[in-house]
């Protein structure tokens, strides 16, 4: 069965008084006003961390009652960053099953009434319990993802430094025109450059905002102007150290796969979209993943401004999570939010884009391992449908085929010690609860070519480190340590090989 | 599109030394096994406190990962103590909307590990933040329930005793032919009323345990030996305060009719069920609100013995939550297992029952107040189709029309001291972290007919309040406080009226 959206609704994101709840009933009363709705039957509620954030379980029901909507099913649906497109696709099922007319999907998160190294704590919790235990938060795993794809495509440390600010600039010129948006100021490369380095190469304006904030859209069966065609939603290895590549993901390329083939759409019909950039460098990662850019070069179409607001294929016309802000519950239907506004035409003359049929979100869980991607489209939209050859989908081929390489965890564990390569690595300084500033954090290639975290608390600085370089690393207290490779530590752990240092 | 189950399984439930994913890992290996599969379209996993009981969140992606199911689309579904059927529910629109073919449905929680008291506190977040603020637990709004209930049904203390002694012997009858069950062990009367009292009139043996374990279902659109007839879903208001019946779940009336309508089945073509026995009245309240008994009268049917296992209604065959064992989220999830078991003829010489064709299960989340039923079917069963006059159920009626009482809660607040009546109490032994034992809790009905909860750590036993007897109540510290209304208590607060207390 066809599903179509019949209102949408949204808090303004930032820093709000308000308890979760009645965000979150604010939000619903809109979506359920605009969709000229009383009653639904049923509530897809998505919160990420409700228990750590405001110490309330039973969510679902208690929001149920705040809403009025006493007696309604409701459930939570959760899938860490991207938990509200999770709840966007529970209830599509449920809609699309016929069991179900009018379903209310509904995602919050309250975030900035905490310490900020709290919130990083409960936010680092998405990530693998063996890499947390070094004070890895998401800010170092990004920072660590973004060496790499400098070093990996060749762009110099002041390349990618630039390609980073031009996206912070772009979402947060985006999000001046947003007037649900938590930063409506435009920035220069100034302020991003003057912005405090939160784990090198990432900057305060290249991670998402702590935010409060809700957003709520109801999904019916009955014809509207807004579809649902796509969705795809796949996961990955957990940690990043295990995957093949760490510069793209697999999980938006799976997502990514399943959703145009369910819409019978390629990645050219895409019109505009909405990319989960949680930090800079995962939009233009997103843009590479989901087919609109080649591998590499999603960049290039930054610095072309195809990716602007009156660009080609404008990205993230909302502003982004980076300047809409981020309560990581609610930005996966935030985002579909956004869409719906486009597809409309109500974006507000600023923001609204001139070509606005067909729109995609997509959406990342943790590190990029539970990701969803979700095509709308208008439903009076007059359909190009190509002539192709695959078997079920008379008249439409998928053009579609991302390298997917499949990680190969080793079945023996990694050596307790030994010489290996700085595949990459980042200072990180925002520590969360209980850890040193600055902390050093790496991956290292082992010679049987696994990949192991290390830590040195000694590095203070990135300048002290180098892509590639050997490196000596060794079990401590249960924790991998490493160190540069000098003569110096050769002689002291005995380590055999050329004399000559790398 | 209809929905089969292809394979189920679960872990042992007990104290297990394994971590959460790698009970639900057993649980997954088994039922995939079961079904003959090695890889599924998506995984809808239940959990209720991860996040408290055991640190991590992102759980969804871990599993798929632990599972050796990287890749595969993983959600989190939580319903608070039914996740396991919000997570089957979940699952099953998945599969009936023609998206997925095979789906595995996964619970589990792990809670031994913890100090009771925490464990204690955790699971009482599932209750309205108000309550909460007094040390209200599970078992002191379940103990309230029941002293309501004998009033209500006009059984004396020593009759609810009897009662409730029968349930958990019963159960743990049951249990002790059950190889998954936490407790293997029969009991006597005399074991119950030699059990620790935890909140009057609630002992030890009223309560299901504290338990690890883990359940899987895999769910597919390929016709197999069992089918899912019916699913239903309701919530009720949080606060059992508001509610216009103490003694009855609005939330299980609702989401049976609803079970019961898509099955087209009756109260009285349900063979046997799983019933929600976190506390051994709810089993009672259970198979009353479920249509199975009239109203007041479930106590009867398990004195005249119908819900034995060889009984005409066998109810909790399983040994229900009270001796398999109560891992909050993975209950609803085992009780579906179970009824698989019987309906395949796989639950063993002892526990098979002779009729068992059609089967239902009935959770509760919170305190009555996002409760699941659902009804699965033996795919070969012949259905005798009654002839009925429902529009669009051409041959079926419903018989079933349960009375719903809808709360109204006041729009004013209530006021601030006053006399009321003593609606119901409890005294409380097993108080939450921060919290001195005994604590006596109280609903009080104002004058005006609201109900508040008020508590007084003074009165250290029930014997020393008596149900329906005029209380004078006071906020204190912002929460109320309740006293016995005596000529003292006239006098010192200035109540007017009558001289005589009564």
């Amino acid at each position: 069965m066809d599903v179509y959206i019949s209102g949408v609704g949204m808090t303004k994101f930032g820093r709000s008084k308000d308890p979760l709840q009645k965000m979150m009933a604010e939000a619903a009363s809109s979506a359920l006003r605009n969709a000229q709705l009383e009653r639904v039957d049923a509530i897809y509620m998505g919160v990420m961390s409700v228990e750590e954030f405001v110490g309330d379980s039973n969510f679902a029901t208690l929001l149920a009652d705040t809403l009025g909507l006493t007696g309604v099913p409701s459930t939570r649906v959760e899938t860490a960053s991207s938990t509200g497109a999770g709840a966007f696709e529970a209830a599509f099922y449920a809609v699309a099953s016929g069991h179900m007319r009018h379903v209310l999907v509904l995602a919050g998160e309250k975030m900035t009434h905490l310490p900020t190294a709290k919130t990083t704590r409960i936010l680092s919790e998405v990530i693998d319990r063996s890499e947390r235990r070094y004070g890895a938060t998401m800010p170092a795993l990004a920072a660590m993802i973004a060496q790499k794809y400098a070093q990996q495509f060749n762009l110099s440390s002041l390349k990618l430094e630039d390609i980073l600010a031009q996206v912070a600039i772009k979402n947060h010129s985006n999000g001046y025109f947003n007037p649900y948006a938590q930063f409506r100021k435009t920035i220069t490369k100034d302020d991003y450059l003057k912005s405090q380095m939160v784990s090198y190469p990432l900057r305060l304006y290249d991670c998402a905002p702590i935010t409060d904030g809700a957003s709520a859209i109801v999904l019916t069966s009955e014809p509207a102007p807004i579809k649902v065609s796509g969705i795809g939603h796949a996961t990955d290895t957990a940690a990043v150290r295990h995957r093949a590549s760490f510069t793209s993901f697999n999980s938006t390329k799976e997502a990514a796969q399943k959703a145009y083939t369910m819409a019978q759409l390629n990645p050219s019909d895409i019109q505009f979209a909405e990319v989960h950039d949680a930090f800079t460098l995962f939009e233009i990662i997103g843009t590479e993943d989901l087919g609109f850019f080649p591998t590499g070069e999603g960049w290039k179409a930054l610095e072309e401004n195809m990716t602007q607001l009156r660009g080609s294929l404008p990205i993230n016309p909302s502003g982004g999570l980076k300047a809409r802000g981020h309560p990581v519950g609610a930005s996966g239907l935030a985002q579909l939010v956004e869409i719906v506004y486009q597809l409309r035409g109500d974006a507000g003359e600023e923001r609204q884009l001139e070509r606005a049929e067909v729109g995609l979100a997509q959406s990342i869980g943790g590190l990029g391992n539970n990701n969803l991607v979700t095509i709308l489209e208008r439903a009076d939209r007059k359909r190009i449908v190509k002539v192709g050859t695959t078997r079920d989908r008379e008249g439409w081929t998928l053009d579609y085929h991302p390298e997917i390489k499949v990680s190969k965890k080793s079945s023996t564990p990694p050596p307790s010690e030994g010489v290996g390569t700085l595949e990459t690595f980042t200072t990180l300084y925002a520590t969360p609860e209980g850890f040193r500033s600055p902390l050093s954090l790496a991956y290292v290639r082992t010679e049987a070519g696994e990949v192991v975290m290390a830590c040195n608390p000694d590095y203070h600085s990135p300048k002290e480190l180098k892509m590639g370089e050997k490196v000596y690393f060794k079990t401590r207290e249960g924790l991998y340590v490493f160190e540069k490779l000098t003569l110096w530590s050769r002689l002291k752990h005995r380590i055999k090989g050329p004399a000559k240092s790398t």
